[in-house]
């Protein structure tokens, strides 16, 4: 499969930050300047990259994003600052375009010292390798423990013009928001105002990048942003345009698809959950019930285990904050329900439940029953390999 | 060793709630009606003893504590608010003491009802095997993962008389505040008013059982109570007393030695590590953010791979919410300075400080440099063998 996005180019290469030779340099690029809107970690302690990047992505303007895997350049004091500049400046200068275009992230590990004559020396290369079909290769050169690249590809009509867009984006640890806890870029030949893209951005943000959980951590380099070039020449979306919806559904799309990839090739992960908190008083307090629950290790363990203990499940809502009525509480596996009125249903039913807790993907519905509103977070299991991936993950 | 306190007795015996005959019944006794302070689970989700005894607590005067393992009886709605009640009054009928004197613990698996007829047949048989020396049969019916029974005994001289003390405290897995998240008798012959037991008893609970965490979780069964006699026949100690910092002294040095040992023997826990966040803004913040190391998984699993990534440490401070200036930041492994001003000082000093985590104990000192404010906060390092016990642990 080809993912190709009209006017954007990419590419990915082999730098040498990394061992082993895998890609860990990547570059995507488009043709004209793009809208832009762009989220970014809420971890007080920012990566040099993002400090650059948040600073650049307030004109809502972008023609280019350089990245590398394999060094965080985080913790790295006023000289990690001005590696990740220059970063951005040489690319800008062999693009031939305004540095202030180009925005800049890093994953991988924090404290060291960005290998900038490394990345300095193969950015012409980098450049030189730009091409229509080289988004996957930018996918694959952005990872650091995910198993897999993960890229979401779509075209849509919207009115009378084709709409395509392809998201990329790196998980596998440290999920959490906020913000996403990753990288995710999102490409779209679209054209839409970037007041408009900015708002139904983080709209869709709320409910993928920050509604998935694997180990409650939040990074110091994570960001997720989207570029709308307009090379669609669809009419130019507004906040008032009837195409709104569409492109919203278009992007959500995206946005859900890619942080579920992200989940399921979360480190040492066997089980895809979804936490289902239904009938909150508050969208924040049903969102607080269902992280409790998501980043409960107790919980996570027992999903590893396929046990259906429901009783970690009780005690990591009574323990998320929220003034729960435990004695209103129902919980189900699918439509199995377990609890009710805060009291176990039976061991019969319980039989029932594991047999849900088998499958790869299932989902855990918590009824408060104290009002209207819900929220929806996914996670993934705990499992020995994890910790053994994260024991080792420097060495 | 004998652990005998005066006008103490205790018993613990294997009643059937557990498998393979392991003790799991166990009650403590006062001669007389002791004065009494408690401090109980903050989670939303209460276990009907908690509920039985919060009441019981109000009037700080206890004469018996009646606990049982196996079984948490959280979650059995009034059914099991009625089989809590009911192993109180048996307990105090066979005992021939007030109902309302004898408080009532549960821990073990949440939402099976409790075998209240086997409860039930073997309290005579509890009641008739009190001994003055019986402390460490009680301490051993209370366990559950534990691998060992956790007493603390110390006798001291107060002015002119010796006070005897002595704690026993139950952990391993759900531990984290607020409050305790696990079961711990404190008894002491001392005579002391109750409102400054309970003064004295709450400031020693905050840098002891709301110090520590193994896996942030916080359960619906924990409670922790001091029963002070008076048989030592010192003059009672007041809020004006010369006598309170001595005694002050000698709880808080049961309580924290009972909260170090819950820690060690974590679930599988290897390494026993104190955060000590220093010059903080307010006591408040500093705790925040160590809990926020304490608790990450992913500083824990390094703690286990014994690898000094600091990085994760940095992370975690970052996100936990605190507004801490990340360029102030310093952190070390004992006296080993591995973050100075927020980067990293180099790989020989990250060498040395990887010869401390290879110890089973050791310290990380956290200076956010921005106050001078001090929390410590007790954990334990993140093992596959977590994973194992709790994947496992109802089947």
């Amino acid at each position: 499969m080809r993912f190709v996005v009209p006017g954007f180019l990419a590419s990915g290469i082999s730098a040498g930050i990394k061992r082993n030779k895998v890609k860990d340099l990547a570059l995507i690029y488009s043709e004209t300047p793009a809208a832009t809107a762009a989220v970014f970690t809420q971890n007080r302690v920012k990566a040099a990259p993002i400090l650059v990047s948040i600073e650049k992505a307030k004109r809502h303007l972008c023609q280019a994003i350089v990245v590398n895997s394999g060094n965080a350049n985080a913790c790295t004091g006023e000289a990690g600052l001005q590696d990740a500049q220059l970063m951005s400046r040489l690319a800008a200068q062999k693009l031939k375009i305004d540095e202030a275009l180009v925005l800049v992230a890093s994953t991988g590990v924090i404290g060291k010292r960005l290998p900038i004559e490394i990345i300095s020396k193969n950015i012409p290369q980098l450049v030189e390798g730009l091409t229509p079909d080289g988004i996957l290769s930018a996918a694959e050169a952005i990872l650091t423990t995910d198993t897999h690249p993960k890229v979401v590809w779509k075209k849509e009509t919207i009115g009378t013009k084709e709409i395509t867009i392809c998201g990329v984006a790196k998980g596998a640890g440290m999920i959490m928001p906020n913000m996403a806890t990753m990288l995710s870029f999102i490409l779209t030949d679209a054209a839409i105002e970037a007041e408009t893209l900015e708002k139904v951005f983080k709209e869709g943000i709320r409910c993928s990048f920050n509604s998935i959980s694997i180990d409650g951590e939040t990074s110091t380099n994570d960001m997720a942003m989207v570029l709308a070039n307009g090379k669609a020449k669809n009419p130019t979306i507004t906040g008032h345009s009837q195409d709104l919806g569409l492109f919203r559904n278009l992007l959500v799309d995206v946005l859900v698809k890619l942080s579920s990839m992200i989940v399921k090739d979360g480190e040492g992960a066997t089980k895809f959950v979804e936490i289902s908190v239904v009938n909150s008083k508050e969208y924040h307090d049903a969102a607080k019930v269902a992280f409790s629950v998501a980043n409960s290790n107790l919980v996570k363990t027992a999903f590893f285990g396929e046990d259906c203990n429901w009783g970690r499940i009780i005690s990591a809502i009574g323990a998320s904050g929220v003034n729960v009525d435990p004695e209103k509480i129902n919980i189900s596996f699918e439509d199995i329900m377990v609890v009710k009125n805060g009291v176990g249903t039976g061991i019969e039913q319980e039989e029932r439940a594991s047999k849900v807790l088998q499958r790869e993907e299932f989902k855990v519905v918590i009824d408060l029953n104290t009002g209207s509103s819900d929220a929806r977070v996914f996670t993934a299991d705990l499992s020995p390999e994890y910790v053994t991936i994260n024991a080792n993950y420097r060495t």
